[in-house]
């Protein structure tokens, strides 16, 4: 029996995005990893399936937790206030605090072409996640897929911000800023509606 | 030399098309295509680098058109309302009439992983051309950033539904739907700038 490592988990992270920023994500192997980090690699596989998961572990985490922080905001709430809330709550729980990490993360998905076509994935699961759960609320059809398709085109366009910021101002702040943003696009529209 | 073949293309992506749902992608030869076309495979790659350009040949095109219908809008209108011109320019030259062709293709990317990844890449591409066009009509960046991501969001959204629809929708209808749906879902918020 291997014996308890505290922190195992954390370490071959960090050792593992080390290595796929010096040497590339395919160049970096699962023993190149398990050496950098101190661990054997029978440790690695039981916290990681393979190193793509090194990645992509919060996958099935983040539809979940979005998908609850619909189903948690208060009933008379409309749509579009339940994602400026859960935006606020979603990145001061997920995400602040993370920024290199996340940052490092996209750098080596941006570098690799079948990570990028993943990652795209994933915020297309997190998009079904969020209609799912505002139709569970009684929104119908047509307004939880489109709110669901705007609130992660928020996220999507924040975080990509918040990595290219100087690292001093929130994911939080720069979230709201975007749906603020998006919101008064809409109202100078001038349209039906508004 | 091979003789001219009038509609070869068409015959070809047709017979392409048909075989991709019978067989599966990647069971789907280019022999087995042109064979069902009555034409070459020389005749093939006259017109397809490979059997993946039959369903993404529009790849190149659709960002441009969705890009210069931003350019063309009129110089004061704002944002939200080049949006929503372009949504229905854009479904009446690029995509009504097409839909049963556009249903077939959506078949065949969605059962196949590979395809599907690509498809949402295509999307990413949409979205960073339209945003461009926005910059250079003198749009803030965050706003150019979270506009186009809406707008592609709101083609996506408008696509699954004309697909799923009973066929005599037409497309530029769904898509105002979509947009009003939305406009209507920040109204309701109650936020500033509405």
């Amino acid at each position: 029996m291997a014996r308890w490592e505290p922190d195992a988990r954390q370490r071959l992270e960090r050792a593992a995005l080390d290595l796929f920023v010096e040497r590339g994500f395919d160049q970096a192997t699962v023993p190149d990893i398990t050496a950098r980090a101190g661990l054997t690699t029978r440790t690695f596989f039981r916290y990681f399936a393979d190193k793509r998961e090194v990645l992509f572990g919060d996958e099935e985490r983040l539809p979940e937790l979005a998908a609850h922080l619909v189903d948690a905001a208060a009933p008379g709430l409309g749509p579009m206030a339940v994602v400026q809330q859960g935006l606020t709550i979603l990145a001061t729980n997920a995400f602040d605090g993370r920024r290199d990490e996340i940052r490092q993360r996209k750098v080596i998905i941006e570098g690799n072409d079948g990570l990028r076509e993943r990652e795209l994935r994933k915020m297309a699961l997190l998009t079904d996640a969020v209609a799912a759960a505002f139709r569970a609320r009684g929104v119908d059809d047509l307004s939880a897929a489109v709110v669901a398709q705007t609130a992660v085109g928020i996220v999507q366009v924040s975080l990509r911000r918040w990595i290219e910021s100087d690292g001093e101002t929130l994911l939080a702040d720069l979230m709201d800023e975007t749906f603020t943003t998006l919101n008064r696009a809409f109202g100078r529209a001038g349209l039906e509606g508004c």
